[in-house]
């Protein structure tokens, strides 16, 4: 017989090489360190599937991964001792619930939500320096917001795509895209049933040259249609993205 | 003749040992990297003087400073230059005014305004494990919102007053204190126009204590009247305090 737990982890992107496992064994994963954790606590050496398998650098305030173990547990222990094997690690889990064995933390998700943050001031980053983006220049968020409505929906997100990604289809429907501004600080946040890679980075980098007026609102909607990711603005770094959470 | 600027600074504490410089000269401090880059700039060997000296770990998003220089130079060249010779480190210029010689950041000083964070949740912290204070034990505000009314005024602080204080006399004036909570994080806002030494540390370790239902909200007011350091609560660390600002 088999338990399946459903995992929420809140993790510090910054000193991982991704969530997911390297063949290069001395990189340290996210995945690799849960992993671990689950191993040292169990006994057991299981392979878990996260929602989202986020790149190096890039933070979560609520990823949810599942994994299979022949014992059952409380949620209380599985929750205080896999802690206690992250301690040390920028890695924390944060809930715990035992679920169907058709749960999928992968397959099973209705809605993910991403928020990458900028700082937009002249002058550098102490606190926020590996948590958000720095652009100097100043933004004009009404044009970004305008620019936004052409990417909300269903579309051929090819010029948005990495060209490492496993997807079959380049069609994914953008739920929301809210950006909102306090002070210097700049929310992009953006809601779909799933991404491709490099998604939403190429979305910020591109609505970031709208921002600075760079090119028009309107060319955001010429740059979909060409399917081209050459005509897209860069990758944003990945520090400033945050993996809020899965609908299930 | 001589030129007073007025310089603002933010910076993350975590890796400095202080504002203040050290008699050890390889411990690196605000102080010493602020001076040095002066020193870089203008060629001149100047005395900082900064309207709060923080301790090792404690952050500020707006600490003034003063120094005097021989030669004019304009606002945006002051930022700049000092920002360029601050790259690498955690410490950012955010403005720079020409003053009057009578301006003294430490002297000329109103009313000071620091923040206290506390992340109030049963899991380890993260993305804000040297941003916040983790207090896994769930905190009553209402009874925190009791116990500061206590301390806001004229008082002696004696009890809430490091060893190493070095000011005359114990008897300061709280303006305010703010305690505001969103989902699991705590803002305690402490604004006087000056402070003993360590006395927002050592007053945010004591109303913990009534937080966590340790001691009653009344025993503030006792605590306060014994004037006497053993009888309230521990330091609260370092890495949880910032500097806000000071009005002049």
């Amino acid at each position: 017989m088999k338990f399946r737990y459903k995992v929420s982890v809140e993790y510090d992107g910054t000193n991982y090489s991704g969530f997911q496992k390297q063949k290069n064994i001395k990189l340290k994963t996210i995945e690799g360190v849960l992993e671990e954790s689950i191993y040292f606590f169990s006994g057991q050496k299981v392979k878990i599937c996260a929602s989202g398998r986020t790149d190096s650098g890039v933070h979560a305030l609520c990823q949810t991964i599942h994994f299979d173990l022949d014992k059952k547990y409380s949620n209380y222990t599985i929750i205080m001792a896999l802690n206690y094997y992250l301690r040390g690690e920028d890695i924390v889990v944060i809930d715990c619930q035992l679920v169907d064995n058709n749960f999928n933390a992968r397959l099973s998700s209705k809605m993910r939500y991403y928020r990458y943050i900028i700082i937009n001031r002249k002058y550098p980053l102490t606190l926020d320096k590996k948590r958000a983006w720095h652009i100097a220049k100043e933004l004009d968020i009404n044009l970004m917001n305008e620019a936004k409505l052409f990417l909300i929906g269903k579309h051929d997100f090819s010029s948005f795509r990495d060209s490492q990604c496993q997807s079959k289809s380049a069609v994914k429907t953008i739920n929301d895209i809210l950006i909102t501004k306090k002070d210097h600080q700049i929310y992009i946040d953006v809601s779909a049933k799933s991404f491709l890679h490099h998604m939403v980075r190429n979305i910020v980098g591109t609505l970031i040259l709208v921002g600075q007026k760079k090119i028009d609102a309107i060319k955001i909607k010429e740059i979909l249609a060409m399917k081209d990711r050459t005509k897209s603005g860069a990758n944003a770094p990945a520090h400033g993205l945050y993996f809020l959470k899965t609908d299930y």
